[in-house]
C-alpha cells in the first residue's frame, strides 16, 4: 500500500452512532513558554495548559493537533482579557459551543524586605480558567500566596512562644474590570498572619517574628479575612477562597474554605 | 503565669464578629491505615483523609482534633455505606449542619492473565466523597484504572503499526444500592483497547498486543463506551467519567470526560 | 501465521553485539500491598517497589516478569533481615551477580500524648535498599519523621515568640544486628525542637508549644544531634542522615546533610 | 526593648561544641525566572535551585540569606561554564571549600515534523549540578527527553501490531569542551523508537507510526544504544543514563540504567 497525504482516511470527522455527547474534550498537560501580564509588563514564565470542547453526540472526535497551535501562536501576556479571546478563538477554530481552558504557571513579585529594604524576588502560583457553558461564558483569575500562620490558641495557652507554619492561601476572582495579579497577591498576604520574603536580614527577622506574633489567626481567620476584603472590592464578582496551613505541630493540614457569588445576593 | 489545664481558655469556642459562615473547615491530607471493602472481604490500606463541616457566621473555630479522633476510631471497611454512616458521626460530633469528606487509597485485585493462567495483583485508585449540603447528602465511589488504548486513526492511515499508550480511567458514580468496587473496576477495563495486567508470559502478550489492535479507540471513544455502560447500568444515578491518554506519540496527555445525573432526565 | 506458545520466540534471550554491559535493568514503580515488620509485629502496608539486575554485555535483555513474581510471592515482612533474603533471591531467580531492590512504604506507631496521655497514630516513611556490587552487599534501612524545629537566631533576637515549622528529618543506617523501626524513629524525633502527635488536647498543645520554644534549634544543629546519636549507637556501622525546615518565613526550605561510614575510621 | 540592628546577636557565627562537620547545608527548593543557555541564545525559563556548603565541625550555622542574593543576582544564561562560575562564587560568598549546586528547569526545542514540515515546540527537562568536593569539581548537564519505545517481543509474537509506550531517556554528561543541550537532546531522540513532536497531521503521526515499528527497542537497547552514542563523543568524559518506559501493558514501568567513567578505562 503506498498511501498518499491526500487520501489519508480521517477517521476523527466519521459520524458516531453512539449518540452521547462529550462534555470535554482536547489537550491535557501540555508545557509552554510565555509571558503573564503584570503590573511591570509581560514577565516570562512556564506554564501547564489544558484545552477542551464540548463534543456533540453525532461527531466522533475532535481535532487534537489544533489546540496545540493555538496557543503556540498566541503572543499575547497571559491575562483574563487574553483568556476570554482565547476561548472565542478555540471555540471558532474547534467549531465548538462550549469549551474550557486551564493555563498554570509560576509568577514572580519584587519585594522589599520590611525593615532593611532589601530587594528579593517572592514566587507565586497564578492560573487562569475559561468556561463557556450553555451560553455562558466565566472567567476565573487564581493566585496561590505563601504566608505564615500563628496559632491564636498556641499562644494564649501558652507561657511563651506560639506554633506558627508555612500557610498557602489561594483566591480565585470572577472579574467586572481588571484586578492585578499583585493586588490580588496583596488581599491574601494582608490577610496572613505575615507575608513571606525570599531575603531577610537579621533585623527583618525579628520584624516579621514579632509580627506574626501580634497578628495570631487560625486557619478560619485567614480565610474569613480574605473574604472580607473581597466582599469590599466592588471588581470582585464572584470568588472561591482557601487556606491550608501546614501545622508545625502535626503531620496533616488545616484547611479553609468559602466560596460566594455576589451576584445570587 | 502559672496556668492549669482545667482553666486554659478555649479560643475557638469563641463568638466571632465578621458575620462570614465558612462552608469547609477541618483536617487535610491525614495519613491512616485502614480497611477497604472489597468483593472478598476487607482489604488492608493505607487511606489519606480529609474532613471538613461548615462552620456558622458566628462560631470563631472548629475543634481540629475530634476529626482526628472519628477516623482512628472507625474499625468498619470503607464503602459507600461506611461513608454515610461517617458524615451523619462527624455531623454530630462537630455540631455542624453540612459537611464534607473525602478519602483515597490503593486497591488491589487478583487477576487471571488471558492466555497462561498467570494469577497477579492490579492495583487501583479508589476514592469516596460524601457530602451534606443544604439538607442532601451525596456520596460517591470512584475508582481509577489504568488500560491500554490504541489508536484508530494511526491504525488505518498506518501501513503497519499503530501507536497505543496507557492510559486511565476515572468513574465517579452515585448509587442507589450497592456496586462492588470490582464492578466498577470492570466497566473502565471493558471499555478500553485492552486491560492491563502485572505479570503476562510470552503467549499472553501476543494476545493483549493484538487484542488492542483489534480494539482501537480514541479517547473520545473510551469515554464514550464507558458512559454507555454507566448509562445501561439501573444502579447508578449519576456519574462522571474521564479518559486520559499518556501519547506515545506527544509528550501532552488526550483528554475527555462525561458527566451526567440520570434523575435530571 | 499461526504461531503456537511453545514456538513464540524468546527476543530477550538473544546475544547482544553492542559489547555495552548494564549496571541496572528491571521494573520500577510497582504497588504492592505488603507487612513491614513493626515491634508489635507485622504491619500492614502498602509499597512501592523497584528491583534491578546487572545485565552482562553478551544479554540483549532480562525477564521483566521474574521481578513480579519475586515481590509478590514473599510472605515475609519487610525488614533488614528479609530484603538481604530477596536480593539473594532475585539474584538467583535472574541468574544475575549484582542487583539493587528499593522499597518504600507508609509506616504508623502508636503514640501518647504528652500530658492528657491521649493515644492516636503518627504516620512516617520507610524505605529499605539492598545492594550487591562487585560482590559487596549493603541493606540500608531509612525513615523519614516528620518534626518542628523552632529557630534559635528568631528566639533571639525578638522580644517575643520565635518561628518555628514542621521539618523532616531523614535517617538511613547500615547495620551491625538489628535496630527497630521504632528505634530509628526515636533517633530522629528526640534530635527535633519538638515531635509530632496526630491528637492534642490543649494541656498538650500548651506542652508542644513550650517545649519547642525551649528546645530552639537550627537545622544544622537537628542533624548534627542526629549524626550524635548514630555516631553513640554501635549497631549503626554507616549513615546518612538529612533535614529540611520548609520555613515558616520563607517559601524556600533550609537543608541539612551529614554521611559517615564508621568503617573508615 | 528596644534593640538596634547592629547590635543583633549572629547566633549562627556561634562556635559549635559538637565538632560534627556538615556536609552540606543550605537552601533548597528556592524557585527563581532565569534564562538558560541554547544554541538559539538565552531562552528564559524558571527554575528550581538548591544550593549547600560544607560547614566545618566548630561553626554552628551558615548564612542563608547570602545563597539567594547570590542567584537572585546571577544574570549569565543557565551552562556548564555559569555553573563552574557560580559554584566559586558562592564558596567564596559563603567562606566553604566545599559546597553543591542543583538547578532544575523546562527547556524547549523547535521542531519541524518529519513529512509535513510542521513547526511546533517540544519541552524537555534540563538539570546542571556543579560540586566541589576535596579539592574537585564536577559540572554534570543533564537533559530528559520524552520518546516512544515500541517492544520487539511484542512485534516478534504478534500476527500484527506491536505495543508502544511514551519512555524517558535521561542523560547526564561530565564534559571537556563544550556540547549545546539541544545535541545532548539529540542523542537521546535518535537512541528511542521514535522522537515526539507536539504537533504532527496526519501524514506525520502514519510517519511515526511506522518508523516506531520499524525501530523496536527493549528498554535495555535504548540505555545501550544511548551509551553508544556517548562512548563515541570525544567532549564526554564521563555519563549517567536511563531510560524508563511507562509500559502501556502493565501499570509499572520497564528501567535500564548505564554509568561510565572514561578516565577510569
Amino acid at each position: 500500500m503506498d498511501q498518499k497525504f491526500s487520501s489519508l482516511p480521517d477517521v476523527q470527522s466519521l459520524v458516531d452512532g453512539r449518540n452521547i455527547p462529550i462534555d470535554r474534550v482536547g489537550v491535557r498537560g501540555l508545557t509552554v513558554p510565555l509571558t503573564v501580564a503584570s503590573v511591570k509588563g509581560p514577565q516570562p514564565t512556564v506554564a501547564e495548559v489544558s484545552m477542551y470542547v464540548g463534543l456533540p453526540a453525532d461527531k466522533r472526535g475532535t481535532h487534537m493537533s489544533r489546540f496545540v497551535s493555538l496557543i503556540a501562536d498566541d503572543p499575547e501576556p497571559l491575562s483574563s482579557g487574553m483568556m476570554r479571546s482565547l476561548l472565542e478563538r478555540m471555540l471558532e477554530l474547534l467549531g465548538a459551543e462550549e469549551g474550557y481552558i486551564d493555563i498554570r504557571c509560576p509568577f514572580f513579585v519584587t519585594k522589599t524586605s520590611p525593615v532593611s529594604g532589601l530587594k528579593s524576588l517572592m514566587n507565586y502560583k497564578v492560573r487562569f480558567t475559561a468556561e463557556r457553558r450553555r451560553g455562558v461564558t466565566r472567567i476565573l483569575q487564581e493566585i496561590t500566596a505563601p504566608v505564615t500562620s500563628l496559632c491564636p490558641c498556641s499562644r494564649e495557652i501558652s507561657d511563651y512562644g506560639a506554633h506558627n507554619q508555612r500557610s498557602r492561601i489561594t483566591i480565585a476572582v470572577e472579574l467586572d474590570g481588571e484586578l492585578s495579579l499583585e493586588e490580588q497577591i496583596r488581599i491574601a498576604e494582608t490577610s496572613a498572619s505575615c507575608e513571606l520574603w525570599s531575603r531577610l536580614k537579621r533585623n527583618d527577622e525579628k520584624y516579621v517574628t514579632e509580627y506574626a506574633y501580634d497578628h495570631p489567626k487560625f486557619v478560619e481567620d485567614i480565610v474569613r479575612d480574605t473574604a472580607k476584603q473581597l466582599n469590599a472590592e466592588p471588581r470582585v464578582l464572584a470568588y472561591h477562597t482557601e487556606a491550608e496551613n501546614f501545622e508545625s505541630i502535626h503531620n496533616h493540614s488545616a484547611y479553609a474554605q468559602i466560596e460566594r457569588d455576589k451576584r445570587l445576593g
